[in-house]
This record gives structure tokens, sequence and C-alpha cells, in this order.
């Protein structure tokens, strides 16, 4: 099947879609996991580093919030989510770009009848960037395309989008795991509790590595566990996981809400190696790293949801005998109770650091968009790597 | 009618009203469009134009930020509106003013008892400016006047107020036909589609007129379309065009909605020549811009605006063929279906440069009440203008 | 009762929820009154001079909001306060650190099933300080607890939590106090009316007393007025008015709101000498304060404030005959009908600059809790202190 990709009707549309996105090979928007290249991520990767690097003295974080205090960015939050809304703002925050808000559109000019079209429009009169979460699939790859016909283009972010994609959010779980993986993590992890200046690589580091090796996912197992019918950071983070071959999948849920058959195509597409499970227990020894999601129940038509057991997918200190040593537990939140809190107290929690972890990918994104990406590697360059 | 002005009870009054809310002959509060002279105006169409250009690069940017930083904003936004709201918003970080905002009553200490008369002199100890919009005819010129007995005065601009006013909307509006009608407007416009930069004069225009011409709006015909009777942006237009002699109205609205007639009133006693029409399709031909607005049915009693044949209120495609060429067509916006979205590609469509227009009108307006003017001036010559 | 305070186990209780919440003998959340000695108290009334001064002028200002602008703060408001969310975000502006906010828990991800302790475990990845108020008494100190526990420790500062304490304000009020009475303060009031310029203490006044002197309150009779059960302000207020022996309290509420044991046994065992009384009248004229208090009915249970003649806790126009000259009325606002707003213009009308005060000192304790308040100190003497 590999070698038939190119001809593919849906895998053109995709590269196709893609184009359009795109200004050159990088992302002018940010709508679709399937945007990054290997490449890509890693650059993002590295520049999180940086970022939160430089950040965390005094000077370094007053050079970041000089790098964009000339645009503004507006976050369009029409489906709630303190979450990811905050994770935004903190990054722009880090990046000195003012940012204004639209979050309930009750209290907007919809009341007025104007069409959602127009309101985009008119944001685009006032912001330089405009990030995005919508509860309708395709909304914000459909504005985008809308906005590149404006006399002013400017770039969208997608937040969140439907039932469909989460782009950034699969760029900071994947960031996690480059952190979780590298062979510092761990030592960083053991060695830095209670501190967070340890956490964030040192000039004693010598710098962040300009090239993670080729088979860094290789012979990894990476499984997703719980309602991954209906949540997107589970079907993004798979996108960009395809770019690592040799890395192995575990799909662990209830068969209602297995994993789309997009998905699972789009996998053997790329020959990844992965598997269907119904219960974490038997295959939680096998893990180099679990990623829960909770139930997603608003999704529900009818109550579906209730005749399901999901306590198969829930994972709890009965387990810990079983983990890998270096077995990292990550979860895009909010957790319900598919993760035990007595867990939070063990090395192999990263639920917490991988909020954080997604201010300084936002940050590194909405940097590359803008084009500033070069000036704080330069700056890292000159202060932190000799 | 001309001659005895000052005679006129009303007239003084406004005179009276003008001169409590003006220090000088400059505005300290901006609650009435009659507070703003020719010169006035004109000077804030210059500055607006400045601050667009400065705003273009970065270190321009950075210089605008640093202008008022150092003061504080409150955004008293108790009438819903996403637009204006961000319009002001955009405008403060322009500026660097830091700002807050009230927008919903109900989180309010209201709901604990307090007078709305208190609440505003509690936002008076921690700001230093007020923007405010109300549903109640008045109040901000009332709260200005409250202010003004205080130990720490400080200036209230009026963001909408009742069916009344809405001065800077007015403002951002004839600055929009001051760009519209200029001559470089049209080249600007017709090079420039696809790059806002090209959209802003640029060094190589040689500035910015110190003077426009005195008949500049003389000869030209305004239509003003739709919901004059509750639109409260056509009557604080109609103030401002009074200081242009020569200039032609038409009034082109259902008999219901026809404009009141103090407005009537106000313009035959300066002299201006107007008419009163009831359907747009047989003088579109005349027109040099069109003011287009919604029908204001949250204001109706008893669902009255159903029997209203709105349709003689839209602009078409099919009209387009008797456009004259330089006819701009403006909406303070939401539109509902008056302006057909076909429009939206014609250069004649000019309501979302409006749009930015407001931006950079309403940071000119709090730039001039804080004294921050000459500063950007002379910036903007030192940099721009030689 | 005195000599035994060291063994009383409630004395000892707070001693050691004390000793959690500080770090050394400096706060580092800020969540009970009683962490406050004296000394620290004073510091921060000199400090909160210090930054009124400061940022009195341009230069100044910009100075201030250099301070923390590379640290970032989170207003956790999930009980409704304008009033002290935008005295806490001001403050944020004042020292320019960036802030967000959560305040109504429905657009949350609480909707998801998040429990409240997930909450605060993610907000405390994206920001470095939460300001928190919550209809919870015991929540912002049981948080502050918690996060002790974490990683990555951040400061909790309590803006009112349930019926309990209100830390914050009683800062605030005692900061008024200190101007009311010391020797300039009236002076002041009285030269200065109509400009805040002369509001705050001048180069020319010499700079701030380097220490109040011993007996600064001696003497002094303090009513509190109203609904002493339930309102937290006076008991936090109460707690620090213990540190100033020699000062006399009256506590004037009808029986059914009168101010809890617990205070009157703290005020005792400090030897503080009070009285309790049920109408304003007859003791308005020995009072050098009056603490006045709205009703506060939220808090009913069947509605039983409706029997209650709050008259008798109003103060009235006609009482003013009898107000010592040096008489200031305080409030913590918003106000019902306690104080008649014929009163506004009189002298003694103290309340709104205990609102701007309220900025000053929050601004103040934040500025301590990250470690600035030096810096502030150098800055002022290096350029006012000559």
């Amino acid at each position: 099947m590999l070698g038939t990709i190119e001809e593919e009707p849906a895998q053109l549309l995709t590269s196709q879609r893609v184009a359009q996105l795109n200004r050159g090979d990088k992302p002018f928007h940010v709508i679709l996991s399937q945007q990054f290249s290997r490449e890509g991520i890693e650059q993002l990767c590295r520049l999180s580093e940086m970022v939160r690097r430089i950040n965390d003295d005094r000077e370094g974080s007053q050079f970041l919030r000089g790098t964009l205090s000339h645009k503004r960015a507006m976050l369009y939050f029409i489906q709630p989510s303190t979450r990811t809304f905050l994770s935004f703002s903190a990054a722009c925050q880090v990046l000195g770009i003012p940012y204004n808000e639209v979050r309930n559109p009750s209290t907007s000019s919809e009341v007025k009848g104007e069409t959602e079209d127009d309101t985009v429009r008119v944001l685009s009169q006032y912001f330089d960037l405009i990030i995005m979460r919508h509860p309708v699939e395709g909304f914000a790859e459909r504005m985008a395309l809308m906005l590149n016909g404006m006399r002013r283009p400017l770039p969208i972010i997608n937040g969140g989008s439907g039932k469909d994609q989460h782009p950034t959010q699969a760029l900071l779980d994947i960031y996690t795991l480059y952190r979780c993986f590298s062979p510092r993590g761990a030592e960083r992890g053991a060695a830095t509790r209670g501190s967070e200046r340890g956490a964030v690589p040192r000039a004693s580091d010598r710098g962040i590595p300009p090239r993670f090796p080729e088979n860094f996912f290789s012979g990894k197992t990476i499984a997703f566990v719980g309602d991954l019918k209906r949540g997107r950071t589970v079907r993004s983070l798979a996108y960009l996981l395809c770019r690592y071959p040799g890395v192995r999948m575990l799909f662990v849920a209830p068969p209602e809400l297995m994993i789309g058959d997009d998905i699972l195509e789009y996998v053997t597409r790329y020959g990844i190696e992965y598997e269907i499970r119904h219960d974490l227990r038997p295959v939680i020894g096998e893990c180099n790293a679990v990623y829960m999601t909770r139930l997603q129940d608003e999704w529900d038509v009818a109550g579906e949801s209730k005749s399901i057991d999901y306590g198969r997918y829930h994972i709890t200190r009965e387990m810990s005998g079983d983990f890998k040593p270096d077995l990292a537990i990550l979860h895009p939140l909010p957790r319900r109770h598919e993760i035990d809190p007595s867990l939070d107290a063990l090395p192999h929690a990263k639920y917490w650091e991988q909020v954080r972890n997604g201010m300084w990918m936002r940050a590194s994104i909405i940097a590359t968009i803008f084009g500033v990406d070069t000036a704080i590697t330069d700056h890292y360059h000159s202060y932190y790597a000799h």
C-alpha cells in the first residue's frame, strides 16, 4: 500500500489542503497535524526548549516579551475551554504579544444577525493572528481559506475544531514524549524535584542537540487509552507519530469508542505497527508511554456512554508494579477517574509537566509563524550555548 | 434661520453642554459629536493617518506603545458590543495603555445593591480613562458631569449611549470618507490590493497634507440608508457632516424609520441641502457615498419592524451598473442582508477598511485626550516626512 | 488569660498555620491576617506610600511596570467581585505583571468533570502567582498547602474566602487609617481637594517616616458598624488592630449580626478594650473612625435579615454635628443605604480614597511576595528622598 500513497485521492486531497495552508514548506495557518514534517516537529521541539530556557531568568524573559510586542492576537474561543485558552494566552504573554478574546458568542454581535464569516472578517481588521477554537469541524480551515482571499490575509491557528483535529495539542504531546524519552530526561526529572529551574536544560547541558537520533521513537510502545473515537487529540497525535518509523501503537478502547478507520488506514499506509486492545491491564507492562483520555460523553447522542465499563481504561496504583522504569503517563486533561490521583506523586506522572510544555510549544508555534524563531535561536546561542 | 443660531435655546443648551465637556476648546470628555469643530475633525483624521503609518513597522509600533503605557483605561461596556469593544481595546493596545473591562453587570457588585453611580465612582479610583457603552441615553454625559465634581476627575469617552449618539463611530466614518474622497485614495486602493502596507500613506507620499481643501466634501452626495430613526451612528455622523458646506445628504428610509426631526432641523440650520427618499434604487446613481444600516429591530416595542419592506434599503449587485466610479459603500456593521456579500470584492466596498480605520481613529482620540498627539506628530515628522 | 496564649491549642494551631504559609518570617502565601506582625503591616504601608508616589509621574510608573514584567499572575475569582477583581488587576498593571483570569466556572472545564484541585494544579503550571476569591471557607488555604507539595510551588493570595477572611482588604483598611490619623493626613486632605497629586507625599514631605510612633493608634476609638457576623473584612481588620495596644473598638451591630465570639476572645487575649453596642447614634461622637458595612443578606438562609431594623446602623447627615474633627468614615463597599450620599462631599468621607489605597496596598503585597520591595524602596530613596 505504501508505494501508492501519491495516487490516493484522499492523500492528494490532504496534500492540496496542506499546500493552501502553508507558504512554501512552512505553515502559515496551523490547522492540520499533517502540515508538520518530522523536521518541522523537531525544530519546534528544539525551539520550545530554548524558549523555556530563555524565559527562566529576568533578562531572558524580557527579551522574549519584546519579540512580538508589535503584533496583536485574537483568541476566538467559541467552544469553551479554560485550559487551552490559558495555554495560548500564557504563550502570547511569554512573547509579549497583546491579545484579546471572544469567548461567549451570545454577547457578540451575532445576536444582531451577523454571519460568523462577517465576524471573522471584522476580527481580521483588528488583529495579526487569530487563534480559534470552534465546535464545528473544519470551521478553522474554511476561515483560513476565506482570509487568504482578503486584502490583508492573516494566519489562523486551530485550537481545536469539532471532533476532528487539535494540532497544537499533538505538538505539545510529542514534545512531552521527546523530553520523556531523551536520556537526560529521566536524570533531570530525578535530580530536580522541587525546583523548576532544574527541569530545563542548563548551560551545563551544552545546549540542545541540533538533531535528534534518526531512530528516536523506534522500539517504543505508545498506548492510546479510552475514548479514542471522539478524542481529537489522539487523532492529531497519531498523525504526527506516523513520522517516526519503528514506533508501535496500541489502541486500547471499548469497541464502541475505537479510533476511526481513517486513522488506522493512515497508520497502515505509513507502515506503523499497531494493535487493537480492549483492556489496559494486560498490556500496561509493555508500554513506554500511555496516553490516557477521559470519556467524552458531551458528544453522546442518547446517553450511549452509560452502558460502557470505562474502568478497563483506568490506570491504577495497583498496576504500578508492572510499570516499565521509563513509563511516561500523559493525559490531555481534564481527567475524571482515568488516573488515580495517588499516581501523581510517581515520577511516571508527566501530565502536569505536559500542561506547562504546552505553553512553551504554543509560544514556539506563534514565534515560528511570525518568523521570529531565528531571533530566538540566535539569542539562545549567544547566551547559553558556548 | 442661519443668522439666529446663537439665540436658539436648544442650540444654547448644546453649547453649554459642550462647554462642560471640553477643557478650553479641546474635548476632555468625548460625549457628543457637536464637540468637534471641523478643525478638530481634521486634526484627528491627520493623526489617524500618522498612527497608522507609524504602527506599520516594528520600531514605530514600539514607539506608540510607549506613549500611554503609564496610564490605565476601563472599558465599561454594559451594552453588549463585540465590535466596538474590540476596536477600543485594540486602540488601547496600539498606544500601550493597559485596560480592564466590565462587561457583564450581573457579575458585578450591582447584585449587592450598589447604585451605578457608586460603581462609576469606584472605577474612577482605579483608572485614568473610562470608555463607556450604555443602553441608557445620556448616561455617559451624566457620569462625565458627576466625575467633574470628584477630587480626581477623569475623562469619559462615549462608546455609544442609548439611541442617541455614538461620536467615535461618526469620527471613524468621516475619516473613512476623507480617505475615500482624497485623490490618492483611489490610486492607493487600486495599487495595493493584497497588501496592507500599500493601503497607508508612505514616505513617498511626502506626508499627510497639513490642511484639507476648504471645499473638500462640496458637491458630494452622501446617502444614509435604512433604519435612520434608531441608528445612532447616522445621527452622530450627520452632526459632523454639517461642518462641511456644500455637502448634500439623502435620507433614504421607510417613513416609519425616517431620521428624527431634530437632525433635520440641525441640518437645515447649517444650510445643508438634503432630500427625503423611500427607495435606494432610483438614487443610487447620484451617490458618492452610501452609508448602509441594518434594521435595528432590537428596539422594537411590538414587532413593528416586521411589516416593513426593508428590501428597498438593500444595495445589490444588480445596481452596480449605476455606481459612480468613486462610489464608496460604508456600513457601521454588523450587516444582515443590506449589502449583498458579492459586493465585497468590488473596490467600492469600504466597510472592512472602515473597521480598521476605527482602530486608528480611536487611538487618535485617546492620544489627543491625554495630550500625546504632539509627541506622535513630532515622531511622524522626524521619521517619515522629509 | 494573656499569660497563657502559648498554651492555647487554638493559638498554637494558628501559629502552625502561619508557619506553613510563611517562608521564614515573611508571608509566602497571603491567606490570614494573623500572618502579619505590626512591623510587617507598617512596612507594607510605607511601601504603599512609595508605590503611590513613584507611580505619580511617567518615568516612575514605567520603572514600576518593569519590576514584575517577567512574571505572570492568575486571578481565580470564583466568587463574583468586580471591585476586588479590578483592584488586584490594577495592582498587577501598576507592577507590569501580565495576568489572566478565571471568573465564571461554568465556562471552565469543570463542566467536563474535573475536580477543582486539578484545575488549580493546571493553573500552577502556567502562572507564578494565583490570586483567589472563593465562596468556600478555607479553600485558599487548602490550595496553598496543596501547592506546597508540587514540584513548582507558587504563592496564593487570598482575595476573600467564604465568611472567614479577607486579609488584603484589612491591610488596605489599616493603611487608610494610617493615612487618616497621620498628622500630615488632615493637612494634605485639606490642601489638595481637586488634585490627586497633592494627595500623595511629595519630595517636600522629606519622605515617609522610617517608623510610625509606637503609640500610633493609642487612644483612638474605632467603631465597626452593621453586619459584623458575616462581614469578613471586619474580622480580618480586627485581627490586625490587635497589634496596636491602646486602640479601643466598638462593635455596633444588631444582636443577631454581632461579631463572632472567636474575634472577641482574640481581642481580649491581646488586651484590647472593646464595647458591644446596638445603635450608632449615641456613640458617633466618641469615634475617631467608623467602619460601615452593608447588610450581607446574600448569606441569609431564610430571609432572616428582613426583620432587622438596619436603620440604627446608618450614618446620616443629621449626625454630622457630633462628628469629631478628625472622624474618618470608611466602608469596604459596595454600600447600600448605610452612608447617606450627601456625606460624600465632607472631608470625613474616606471611602473613595480607601478604594484607591487598595490598589497601592495590593501592589505592595505582590511586590513583597516576589522580593522586589527592596528595589522599589531603593528607587524611591534615590529619586524622592534627598
